[in-house]
């Protein structure tokens, strides 16, 4: 049996003046892009670019709906109602629908940013507010979200193609979720250590929890990191390391199935 | 032969908790409405529940983008480049596609608002960067603008179909543009006199210009707004009006042709 | 023994070419006025003519900075970190201070807004680093905060003078906190029963909890709602029947101590 | 004679997550600071810091107020009217005297950003609105402008202290003016000539327009760029070169006069 995994990385992240991540790079290892609509970050001009950009890279194009706390960059939780998750999702995902039928693209899929996605993954009804924004603007939208969360449970019940992700880098909790990033060990550094967690989320569906325990993961896609020090070295070696393993790397509208 | 014409009003122009218009009331006396998009007025939830109110009415949806100028209401003119135009146009047209799409409504026409409209109404360039935005994301769109105008002119050369705006409750300059409102004399105050300025346009296709000339317009759709003082008066006398003048009021999407 | 207490009132919450409040007529019947600083409300000619409209009443003025979420005028709770309070207070106190300045008043206390308001109510870092920020600026500006609350702990810590704040129209707890909103019996509705607690509150420093205890606060200044329906009466009907008990209405900033 | 000048530099143009400049090297080699104050660029928490680096090298600070124009970095020129000009520095300079306060610091100087700056360069009537909003928050702030600029006799005529940039990278118009950034010889590439044009015109008050003619000019302050790719190199060199030639290089708080 073949083993495929999808490679998800989130570019678009620029705003204005100013320039974040290395985009231009990343996507030549990356099988889908998850683009940053302008509330935690992006602007009109750099979801165009950031478009076109993955467009020229035969990279799956997804939108990547956030808080809106630019200055914040959608990484502090707010307390939101349902119908505000479900509105702030749908104008992001139409902005940046617009951009990709402008270019003649088609959008692949949906994933929550930051403490949106964070929150998702807990708040059954925040989750499930998500959930039926995608499907209301598209049905056929994939819904990107952790393997084992509240969102891809709320997706798969209102009948949407959920996408289960998970960590390279990250270590997680014994109850599937990630290690808080205060924590000191919240981090894989090691990239043989993290490409050898990768590999048995991949062929076992699981991974050790950082109290030793078995979780079990469904490894769909791969979240690649695009803007730390180390981002484009990590990307590259664990595509390598995936595909010399005999996995095949591949999104999921080119998958035949 | 019938006389028929669109009334259309800006509508959606609320901000969180700030609202303004009477939408509820006015949407009952036209039949086009442009809804504010995010940058110059409107949020998620107002876009929302303004499309619905539109769909409830059976009033033709269009997007009303406008200038990144949410405390200036979109009303100062800004030096932005072509292609920040386009980019802002297509990323406001998306965000609220969404909602119809999501509400099962269809989007009529783009009509951009304030100094956006103002500067593509003069500047070439400026309109067929709009028109060129507005036609990627979908050439069945209709384009409203201003009759005689380089955006209708744009259009047109695009392949759009353009739809020409009047106005009965401001004055025109010889030139066919809008008496600008710094002018003691820009606004016809006196309802029988915007009524006859209207009945003029309809059926003679004509409005005589503040300096006593002739100016050919062409009035495929009258300008209702929604925010003065006698806002809702207008709309009504000017509607009931019309109709006893055996003028049909109608929106482009519920015409048979 | 003469007894004397402030009303404070919210104002300056308009935005742009939104209207909020009726602000001309309110300060004609309080005595400390709380500004908004831009974040949840307000934007510079806003509080430019919120500061004129204090001084020409001698209503003594105060800051009033808010959390960074203008669409959700800063009444969502956000995980913001002890640091980000501070700054954000000390931008937002500064940029009030200059319209203060520029027109030759005096700044006389700060109160923080709606979510940052309650957050510091409960918790005593975030209250304390609120206090720091404000002593920082200039430790003779009062700090306004719920009678009992961490952030009067934390004023008071830190060598501020600090102004208890009691509510007349909203139910307590018996813990001494605000009986939440969404609580059906949340608001005192009866003008009369309004004027009673907040009578009790004025002379035997206590109110009864919705859970039949008695509550001791302390009522150094009473909040008038500037926004509601029946804001104008309230005012109106408890100012004059204070001062029918005897009870002398004064801000801080003119008492003779 | 001594001849002596101050080196100025805009910085604080980060944004929440976003990086811009390297303000923590080019500190070193300035004396006076221009700091954003949140429109174009900056946030509390970028504005604190900055003003810290700056009290840390002994660099006198001044408030660098823009348009509210964050994706467009206050580049765009925008038609505002006097009235919100002068609202909006006051807003700005309120903002960050309030971190210089905080920090135990003072403020020097004000100098206008990008669109704003050079449309006070030229319009007198605007020129004269920021001058007084300066004047009115404190008079014995300093007023930064450029040599010639409207701006520059707007301040004085308001009695405030004003100080004439010139610029070393830049060429000029037979106006007196800046080249345009649009003309391909706007920008002076070689270091060795713009050492030359600050000499000239620290030694001379006068440089040599594109047009060949003389242009008078008063070399109060030297506008140094932070942002570009030779920015440091070309900050340390012409500091260096200047003291070699025995100019003295101070800001204006730390002169005795």
């Amino acid at each position: 049996m073949t083993l495929m995994v999808d490679l998800n990385c989130d570019i678009g992240e620029s705003f204005g003046p100013w320039q974040l991540g290395c985009d231009g790079e990343i996507v030549a290892h990356v099988t889908s892009a998850n683009i940053a609509c302008g509330f935690h970050a992006g602007d009109p001009a750099t979801m165009r670019k950031t478009v076109l950009l993955a467009l020229e890279h035969k990279v799956a194009i997804g939108a990547h709906p956030g808080l809106p706390d630019l200055v914040g960059f959608g990484r502090r939780a707010m307390k939101i109602s349902t119908q505000e998750a479900r509105d702030m999702v749908t104008y992001q995902v139409g902005a940046l629908a617009a951009f990709v039928m402008a270019e003649g693209g088609k959008m692949q899929h949906v994933k929550p940013h930051g403490a949106l996605y964070n929150m998702a993954s807990k708040d059954a009804v925040l989750a499930s507010a998500i959930a039926e924004a995608v499907c209301r603007i598209n049905p056929e939208l994939l819904l990107f979200a952790q393997s084992g969360s509240e969102l891809i449970k709320a997706g798969n019940a209102l009948g949407l193609r959920t996408i289960s992700e998970v960590f390279g880098d990250r270590t997680y909790e014994a109850d599937g979720s990630l290690t808080p990033r205060e924590h000191t060990d919240s981090l894989v550094k090691d990239p043989a250590a993290a490409l050898q967690q990768v590999l048995g989320m991949i062929r076992s569906n699981n991974v050790v929890s950082r109290q030793g325990t078995e979780v079990i993961v469904d490894a769909q896609t791969i979240c690649i990191h695009g803007d730390g020090a180390h981002a484009l070295d990590f990307a590259r070696t664990i595509r390598a390391n995936l595909e010399n393993a005999g996995v095949v790397i591949r999104s999921f509208e080119n998958r035949i199935e």
